[in-house]
């Protein structure tokens, strides 16, 4: 008899086409289904995502859900198929689900970051995983913006262009702004860098934007638009603008793929 | 007229042979004598390191010395070269030194950091630069381990065997350990982790040591050393007995390189 089961993975979205199988390139989705079909007596498997992450998008917390036929515990599920995966994608957990539990339908929020690495030049440990902006930002105007988001608010604006999802409201529990030194502080101390006390030192910006459903690309289309406010390039109170006009030309451009994360899915 | 410079570089040392130029592979000393000769007229360039960091260590501060002829200011050096240097590979900052200023020769003092990931399973996106290890570690044990190991020692049982360095007297100003967060806390609370109060949760360990001078794999060695303390598998005062020891083999394994970071260099 078949089991459900709830599948908790992380991956290093650089090298894949997305979450999602496609026809050329490498999928998570295609990756998974065929470490899944050798412990499910040979037959293929068919999971479904939380999240379609797209190309060069990471995970810290995808969820995926299957059917399987077998009867190895979690513990045991979770070794066998990191034995069958690339070392880019990582299973964290495997649990026993609910027959009707879907990864996708299931769904009650997800948690998205956002890195970006504010320093003077590139730091090669961080390019696969932050978006380097090396102008002066303004925080406090940046976190002004993010405040205008959270609330129910029809988010077409911040839909991929092409999009043909009708229904765009959503709502952003949070959408928070949190800056750090990068782990270990070393390059607010190397020499060449400057000084602490400068704003030009480096730290890592994290966005976290939590909500009931994301449209396609919106997580990327917001931060590159608050990024704009950091600039100041436009004030923080565009976006009541932006929201109302629900026009994607309104908005500032998609950040880079790579500065993003799915973190966390409740159910 | 040729001028002395100091280079400041940053590199994921992943898919390098190492600092040093070798018959075979791609080295970061040879990558930055290429970039350099264009800019001193087409005439090779020679470079001297800092620290001859070993294949898949990482630096954010590395330091490196040669004398160029070109007229081009500090910011204009900068990005020439980074223009010229592949991605993995960063110019931080090049500053005017004095005309006996010699790297390797100049350095009093240089500092390390190590990384290790405490996670019940890998992190894609660290593994590049952090060293998984799962099981319970005592860190108060580390701490006591680290701290015999500051001051002024003979460091010969943590030498690579087979070095032929004959004088292996350091001293090392300071030996520590910091424990963290992965950046954002994503492991920490995302799905399938244990709790945070838990002793499995994730955290990033960051040993750091300064010191007068390292010799080949030392930091490697005193690491997989200080962990097998944390393990429980040998006492924080088996460092006395070591260090006396002066033996290879009285010392536990050299940690993974993939962990280690040269991150500043003192003049």
């Amino acid at each position: 008899m078949a089991r459900t089961l709830k599948i908790t993975l992380a991956y290093d979205g650089s090298r894949f086409v997305g979450w999602q199988r496609q026809a050329r390139g490498t999928s998570i989705q295609g990756l998974l289904e065929e470490a899944l079909a050798p412990l499910n007596g040979g037959d293929p498997v068919r999971v479904a995502g939380a999240g379609r992450t797209d190309a060069g998008v990471h995970a810290l917390g995808q969820v995926a859900s299957c059917r399987l036929r077998s009867t190895l515990a979690g513990p045991q599920l979770v070794r066998a198929l990191n034995a069958r995966l690339p070392e880019d994608v990582r299973v964290r957990a495997v649990e026993e689900a609910p027959p009707e539990f879907h990864a996708r339908f299931s769904a009650r929020r997800k948690t998205y970051a956002y890195h970006l690495l504010h320093a003077p030049v590139a730091d090669p440990l961080a390019r696969a995983w932050m978006w380097l902006v090396s102008q002066r930002l303004d925080v406090g105007a940046m976190r002004a913006a993010l405040a205008t988001l959270e609330g129910t608010h029809d988010f077409k604006a911040f839909q991929a262009a092409g999009s043909r999802v009708a229904e765009t409201v959503r709502t952003l529990e949070s959408a928070t702004l949190t800056v750090g030194p990068w782990p270990g502080l070393p390059l607010a101390v190397a020499p060449g860098a400057d000084r602490p006390d400068g704003d030009r030192v480096a730290a890592v910006l994290q966005f976290a934007f939590t909500g009931d459903g994301f449209l396609r690309h919106m997580v990327r289309n917001l931060v590159g638009t608050v990024v704009e406010v950091g600039l100041g390039r436009r004030p923080p109170e565009d976006f009541h603008g932006i929201l109302q006009a629900r026009d994607r030309r309104r908005a500032g451009p998609t950040a880079p793929a790579q500065g993003l994360v799915l973190l966390e899915v409740d159910y």
